[in-house]
């Protein structure tokens, strides 16, 4: 390793840290290429990472399609990827909370710390938040990577670096049954079983769900959810959940059917949260919100999630298998946003740059 | 009184007891006729009251004229009103909470007090609930009613008996607001300023909020918003809220714009609470419940907002002028009834029974 | 079973219903005879419930020792006996809840519906709760028992009547753990690890808790609590947990010094719930209650909490190896209670009345 | 003004930016002068600010009088005074969320932003907190300071300079308030009616609660009390509360026999909240908090306050009359702290610094 990325010096000694790296580059919608770039230097309280593993989200793949997202319009050059594990080979002046060496995954959203919605514990909502992968924030599709080290976490070795790099989409899953208060007792029924929702339902029972149902149109991602620890699967074509049998709704395939079967599925007082993207406007039976007093909300990313995440990975109540799915290297980004999510050889496909070991 | 009344006897012999009453019963959509009736015993822990003033109430109408709300349907004579006060007469058997001649108002729904529902403390919720004016259980715009004793409550000297008639439609806005989470420093929107509109915003005022803007289309109504405390009043013909302007949205017009644009209106975490009973589904923009993280429900009656609203209401920080109307004697009710709810002299008609000086 | 009983009769027909019954009574401290009564009948909706298992709880124990616990003084022959088990064999007028022939466990109190605290949703603390056991209210260690259908629940084939008995015990921890907020991530120290705490420690398990630490001074009971589960154990006689190392504190033990190097544990706004009974006073340190935010609570019984656990128990994330412990006879009631909890055989003497199956 | 500050330049000019200033200092217990310092220049994202009015705080006649507060210790010489009003005078770069001219009040404490408490939204507890006039960080008896733009707030001309500098006292209201659940019908026991429990009865009061008792063994705090709204007044040394007769108890006095009889006069479920500063531990009716289930808890300054102690201000919600005491200069600072909180002439000493206006 010494010999190709040359000269070795200052506090990163021990792991080595090389001048140049590679990066795969989105450089227009449907273009990928990989450019060699300088390695950053930590600045006060940062670290430098090796990545290691990096999941691919349905927001690289829309990018890459579509150049944006919404608002989200990407002008220049952008470094996809986001949900990354690695290790720490560098750290920045006043930089303590990791040692060089430490195998790490990452949350990527780095919010101001200051405003309204960070001051009242909502970091996720802050304005002048800087998220991986997001115009015009690099993301983890890269060999290094400077974080703020209050947003880098260790995690232990019984997690592989793909298992560490999927504790960014758990965290969505975290999240969700936060919001919705999912206890023990809940009936929960998550609907679609793609990453999100696969992980989604493992929270719910590991939060101490009586009975998770999962519902969704594909055969082979309900049998994983109910090697997954799923109660109850649904096949969504031909299947209903019974009125008013569920005290809460996670919402996980963006379809608005999806939506409506289950608020009406949704006992008194249920919490239905929106975790899937779809359309933006949906024809919601308020009249049912009345009646049975249910709540409706969506969720943005996800707050506070990462240490709850990595202990829910790390003693195996939440498991990945069936949901890591295929591994490309870093030069074969393009054929894993290609790819998108699927079921063939599991749902997430994963890019491999380096080993966090 | 006592000649009219007849031969008087037993627990309630202070205060009078007579065998027979008028009531005021819906025979058929806009059909009402007073019938004379047998004054009821109290049974066990129940208490008889003397009606004195009953509001009029959105529903009351909705039955006069269509027979039926929803799926509740007017099968046989029904007896509407369920905004009263009145003053206990007689004390059954075990009833030790009252004293005869104590001034009370109604809480008019009865739950089980055993189901899920009722155990969790969402008494409103129960569907085992006797609800006054609800097909099959006879309301108020009759003379003597009884009730279980633990939903009458005293009232004090500073409210007359029209006001603690107004306990019932406060105990929506007290609903609202709490479950709105309306605190000091809340922004808060209501739309519609009928009465439970202009009550709604009153209650948000006493829960600490630091702006609360009403809005309508009725000048005379936004006027009146104003002179019981409004911070700002919009035309909502003309006019909407800044987009991220208020934490709190309390829709009380049933309307899909004013819900639509309250939406538009919400910062980040923000909750909207649907009162205004309107289209049985609307199209809600979910891509903005997922981005802010807006929370959506909707209220059903209330529960354990008794003590409060009439705390509220003896202090004086929620008032009632303009927002109790026209009075109407028990022959009147189908005027009344007729009437519905105006603004020409007064939002809400007041059948007056009698007095429970 | 026929010819035990004599004659049969009307809705229990198919299980049989008898005329007397046995029943263990405390007579006076220390003093517990075998008495025949009347089988009771079954009031309106009311189920007469055949025993199968009862455990023996610590509130058994001290009445029996001592005639008394605080206020609740025995005054007349009491049975004894709350956590119990068994099968409906008569259904009372209104029933629909049972049928005839099922495994049930029972909820031993049953509030009053009405008042302020059940409306609330705290119906534990309902002033006028009648509860098992708690004079003048006798409990279990009988063979037939009549209780409210809506206080019975259903428990599957999965339990066994012992375990069934153990509902009650686990709705203590379940109680304990949801009032603590303990959600996936929470860090939590389990002081005192007898029945309730080895159950407590479990429930916080299944609520998602990242480390579940357990403290007692009984070697045999920390190696109990290993077996079921807990990540870490502490010698209290010569550890100490660290300082804010927990965000959940759940005292089990009653003695005052584990509250106090229990509450010296916990992080900035963490919470401690004392469940143990102990001293009426104890020195609290409430300047780290201010400059920590930390919030301290107790439990009195439970609400809610039926269905919860009979699902964790149901699922096998909650176990009761090694709490349960030797079987007695309902004859032999007084050496159960004289044995009081104890650790060589199992933890909780359960007394074997008849059999659910 | 020109005159006396010498040379005007830069982002300040039209307000004026002197190169020097005086300082109040704490050189030792006992020991106060004024000092010439530089005036700072505003970094990024910070505005400098001229003093107006400053509130003397316990903490203050503490420090001054011991040279210590726990494990704070003046090592070197401080400026004390932390509720504080004045002007924006100069903006560094990046600050946008004021203009030069603007009356601010300030919010003394800058956290973090990154650690676990500033990211769950409890940023007063964090660990890295730097708060104006806590060692060592400068207080505001002095003429110019520099803050983040996010911790000064605008206060509009309805509030005087030495209201605005009580919103910082206020804060702590509020923040009590908050903890405790005041909602409307809320029935509130406030012990100790100081400037903070003169406060928190006012907040009280204006989040709805439906009696706001106020006990005090002084009978002018106590007529101070009822001026500014209290239901009831409580002279301590001769009257108790009635058992079960509140919700919430707001602690102010830091008194252990208000504390005891404080929690005997929580009904179920009621929060008793520490405000005063008293003995490091207290016995505590533990056995009370188990039966009753009472949740006991303290709080250490405020988070997301200012916004809604603000708006509480600016309506009148909440007064200061006979809260703001006598008016000292800078050079008089000695004299304020020696009077301490006194009530012959108001309860608060206020140093004048400036005009913000």
């Amino acid at each position: 390793m010494a010999a190709k990325y040359g000269s070795i010096h200052g506090p990163g000694e021990l792991m080595g840290r090389p001048e140049r790296q590679r990066a795969s580059v989105l450089e227009a919608p449907g273009v990928v290429r990989i450019e060699e770039r300088p390695v950053p230097v930590p600045g006060r309280r940062e670290v430098l990472v090796r990545i290691a593993s990096v999941g691919v989200c349905g927001s690289d793949v829309h990018y890459y399609r579509h150049g944006r997202i919404g608002d989200f319009v990407v002008r220049a050059p952008l470094v996809l990827g986001h949900e990354a594990s690695g290790s720490v080979v560098e750290l920045g002046e006043g930089a303590t909370r990791h040692r060089v060496g430490e195998r790490v995954c990452l949350e990527p959203g780095i919010p101001c710390g200051r405003c309204e919605q960070c001051r009242s514990g909502r970091y996720n909502l802050c304005p002048d938040v800087s998220f991986l992968a997001t115009p015009p924030i690099d993301g983890a599709f890269t060999e290094y990577l400077v974080m703020h080290e209050d947003f880098v976490y260790a995690v232990p070795d019984q997690l592989g670096d793909d298992e560490a790099a999927m504790i960014e989409p758990l965290s969505v899953g975290v999240w969700a049954c936060r919001k919705a208060g999912v206890a023990p007792g809940s009936r929960v029924l998550v609907t679609g079983a793609g990453p999100i929702g696969a992980l989604a339902a493992q929270v719910a029972r590991a939060c101490g769900a009586a009975r998770v149902t999962v519902s969704d149109v594909e055969p082979a991602r309900l049998e994983l959810a109910l090697r997954l620890g799923a109660d109850v699967v649904l096949d969504a074509r031909s299947e209903a959940p019974a009125s008013a049998s569920v005290d809460v709704l996670i919402e996980c395939s963006g379809v608005e059917r999806a939506l409506r079967s289950g608020i009406e599925a949704l006992a008194p007082a249920g919490r239905a949260v929106l975790v899937g993207m779809g359309a933006d406007e949906i024809r919601v039976p308020v009249a049912a919100l009345q009646t049975r007093e249910l709540w409706l909300t969506g969720t943005f990313r996800y707050a506070n999630t990462y240490p709850a995440a990595i202990a829910l990975a790390t003693s195996g109540r939440v498991g990945f298998e069936g949901i890591l799915g295929r591994h490309f290297a870093l030069e074969e980004v393009e054929s894993a946003l290609s790819q998108g999510v699927s079921h063939d050889d599991g749902l997430k496909p994963i890019v491999v740059v380096g080993s966090a070991g």
